[in-house]
């Protein structure tokens, strides 16, 4: 008999969409999996983002002794610059994962320090008393994997975010037959993604949408925009694809376009026809019905290429009556009324606009598995424990349900919450107490130090945060200001600021609303944004100091 | 030929979710259909209710004669107090819309001086120069028309609020036959609503929850809540229906089920059998399994009763281990977190949860038409003109895109935003110039006196406004908050702030906090709204002032 223990930690990512994060330890051994960030709730004013707490991690560190990444979504790597800067574990991940963990890292001056080890799919590797194996499963993103790790009780599996794709479009298959090597003998844990356990059936392959952007690019007369998430390198690379084979051009407008798109070429995911890709600036130089524009900006956020365009405010990409702008992406829930502004902003330009409303085949497919993929998971890995993972409480609630009814598959299922701690040993499984967890709040502004300067974890007292609201007053049937914008300070009183800060904050503001249009002042989402990064600057420059900045518009 | 022309003027509800609201002119006799008010964005802060700019009718005052409703929904007849307090107007509605009216209007203190007057489906009247034929429309609510009115041009058909529900709960059929009438010889235009245009196919009836429900009463084991929005008549005959059917004891809790139900019942619309019905404070008199709670707040918003029940701070409704509670309704774009939250604290009760997820038969359907029910009422009606109405620009142009595609049954489609002027005469209809439109802000507060003190429009300066920012910093590890509360002020000077007035203010925030519970301090959803009430309650009773109130959370 075994008389060691199996602790499962999740630190992020349980009862809260994002930041995923889990240890697993295992005596003096503790692995991290996925380092994830999540997007803030509107509540949290003037952060950026949020990353988990790591203290746990902290109070071990002589024991933790790597980072698996399972791919490269910033719910799973988005906290890894963050992490690294407390904690200079060596990182796995395989050749896509660490291509965009690279880039994350050079931004935040880490790479040169980062230990960054590529894993190949199949290729299995040890760290400390874990074999690790990765698995390839499909998802939205290419080049991801599943985690078998071998303990000295078992093997737990760690399905990462799947869906099982039968035709991915870069045709890395799915490893059914891994998963069932391992339900063979049943697995000793399966943690599995809860995101779409709501959804009945199957989740549709990424090559669904062909048939949609085939129709699309046949009918479209003129200028054609497809704007997706920048991470769905399976529809940069069909967009690509498809400009060639309907003879139009293709640019690249906005900066996560540019960089996924550069390293999926790079690693050879996408392949872009010689002669096919064009400066933006040259989008004017072709005839409308001969370019195709890949474009930020899916989620209506206010400073975006897409955003721009729709408001008329962009150099090169310009919306001009018969465009047409597909919007191939989800609806993430809270952007509602940003993306609809959007879309109305395109209408107003006369562009045709498709966007995903549930009429007609799919314009966007979902990259997580639905309810049949993951009772087929379940039935090929056969585990004596079940943990869902990845989901608000409601999700791994049910997903807990769905595992329980699978009567033989499963032996036990346990519902956990980021802090439970699990505890497996060879008498069965239970949870065993908590350990610290939390969100920590990072303002990612422009700084690149991201510790000293940017937490505001440590910001104790509201008198050390300081706090900058600039209020500006709009005539809703006017547009116009109405009258000189207030700014209402607390706690940000310190150094720099003289008796003319206000006023020339004010004229800040002043110049901002001066080089905005109608639109974007009607938009209250974009006006709000482009004060608050001028201000920002502003202060910055003037004080050092970065309070939080929160415009409020007053409609009169 | 008639030298003379008609007039359309929307004033609300075209291009802008809400507020729906349209003038009709002829000559020297203008009509209003419908006095809706829209619920702001979250932008607006401090604004409970946005109504129309009705300057348009107050210019006009001597021609405009009275005031038409379709149907008792808040987004058209929600401004109504706001107009009548401005011009008292006769208001023309059938008889459970007027009932709706009454109660708003006497919260108002308007009922007395209302001229209220209740017309019948397919019973005519005059008013100047218009004959005005309402035809009876199937929708969620009950005693719905569209308006066919007869002016020297021909025939306008206002389509309300509808869908073509061919099995209604009240056994009220859709009027087929007069829209047909009308369509024989053609009508001169039809303004149709926009909401569902991006729905294929047909909505289905106000029936299809039917077996979703029968299974939900019938498989569960102890106390059944159901909410459901308090205008969804039909839900609430059904829960009553089912309830006695399955032996369950029936309790309404929250304000605004008490109030529909109480109108429902008096009209005819809900027969709930002698002896169902039980006082919330019964509901532990009875087992568990022979109760069935209707409850208000199918959005989590933070003050209603659901919202108070799954955090446990409702005195009557408790939820237990094995409660079921059905949410049946649909989820509001925008309020998507509030009501994963909601959920979340219910599951976290280990109550069974059932909510519209797309999954299984409908727990919740629409009550507007879907593409073919659109189709359906253009063909029968066959207009010269077409107008979408009711919808967002994007919803607009893609209802005046299916109408275009319609050859034969449709003349000419205009597309309209409120504010714009549809002029028709003898030689054709074209746009003829705009009107001010705009949107009014109202704090609904607790006074009862709408214009005067309630309206900000007319606070033209910051300095007059006031606003008030109550800061809390909210440990988000142990709940704690971390300092004592901030309060920023600007533009908040004046009469009744003495010294000791910011010291009393912390502690009514101070307060506030205490008596909520840690689940609550974790929603910041609730706990500002309830910091927002308790401070607006103190300012204004100590400084009769109502500057803006803005709780700020700062989660550190």
């Amino acid at each position: 008999m075994n008389p060691g223990k199996l602790q499962i930690v999740p630190l992020g990512g349980l009862g809260e969409f994002g930041m995923n994060c889990m240890a697993l330890r295992w005596g003096d051994d503790i692995i991290v999996i996925d380092a994830g960030l999540m997007f803030p709730e509107s509540e949290l004013l003037g952060v950026d983002i949020v990353v988990p707490d790591i203290g746990y991690l902290l109070e071990n560190r002589d024991k933790v002794r790597a980072i698996l990444l399972t791919h490269g979504h910033e719910d799973h790597i988005g906290g890894l610059p963050w992490i690294l800067s407390e904690l200079n574990l060596p990182v796995f991940g395989t050749e896509f994962t660490l291509a965009l963990v690279e880039g994350k890292l050079e931004e935040h001056g880490l790479l040169d320090s980062a230990q960054l080890n590529e894993v190949k799919p199949n290729e299995r590797f040890r760290i400390g008393s874990f074999l690790i194996h990765p698995i390839r499963v499909t998802h939205s993103l290419v080049d991801c994997v599943a985690l078998a790790i071998h303990t000295p009780l078992g093997v737990v599996i760690h399905s990462g975010d799947f869906k099982v794709d039968p035709t991915p479009t870069d045709g890395n298959l799915f490893d059914l037959h891994q998963f069932a090597e391992y339900g063979k003998e049943r697995a000793l844990l399966l943690l599995q993604d809860s995101t779409n356990v709501e959804r009945p059936g199957y989740t549709p392959s990424e090559r669904a949408v062909r048939p949609r952007f085939e129709e699309v690019f046949t009918r479209s007369k003129r200028r054609l925009f497809v704007s997706c998430f920048s991470s769905s390198i399976h529809r940069i690379k069909l967009v690509a694809e498809m400009a060639f084979e309907h003879g139009r051009k293709l640019a690249l407008v906005g900066r996560s376009i540019n960089e996924a798109t550069e390293i999926a070429q790079d690693l050879g995911y996408v392949n872009i026809p010689e002669g096919t890709l064009i400066h933006p600036g040259q989008i004017r130089d072709f005839s409308p019905e001969r370019v195709c524009v890949l474009i930020s900006g899916t989620q209506g956020e206010p400073m975006s290429a897409l955003s721009r365009a729709a408001v008329d405010n962009h150099k090169h990409a310009k919306i001009e009556p018969g465009d047409t702008v597909v919007l191939s992406s989800r609806i993430i829930p809270g952007n509602e009324k940003a993306i609809y502004r959007m879309i109305d902003h395109l209408y107003r330009r006369n562009a045709n606009v498709i966007y995903e409303d549930g009429a007609g085949s799919p314009v966007h497919v979902s990259g997580h598995a639905s309810q049949e993929e993951l009772r087929l998971l379940i039935n090929l890995v056969r585990p004596k424990y079940f943990v869902p993972i990845h989901g608000e409480f409601r999700q791994l609630r049910r997903h807990a349900e769905l595992a329980a009814s699978m009567h033989g598959a499963v032996g036990s299922v346990m519902m956990m919450e980021s802090g439970d701690v699990l505890e497996i040993d060879e008498l069965g499984a239970r949870k065993a107490g908590r350990v610290t967890v939390g969100r920590v709040c990072i303002d990612s502004g422009s700084s690149s130090d991201v510790v000293e300067d940017l937490i505001i974890r440590d910001r104790r007292h509201l008198s050390e945060d300081g706090i900058v609201l600039p209020i500006i007053a709009i005539n809703k049937l006017t547009g116009l200001v109405e009258s000189i914008p207030e700014i209402v300070m607390r706690g940000f009183a310190a150094a720099g600021i003289e008796n003319g800060f206000f006023s020339e904050a004010r004229e800040v503001i002043g110049r901002t609303l001066e080089q905005s249009s109608r639109e974007e002042k009607a938009d209250y989402g974009v006006i709000k944004e482009k004060i608050r990064q001028d201000l920002k600057r502003f202060i910055s420059k003037n004080t050092s100091r970065r309070p939080l900045i929160m415009p409020v518009i007053l409609e009169i």
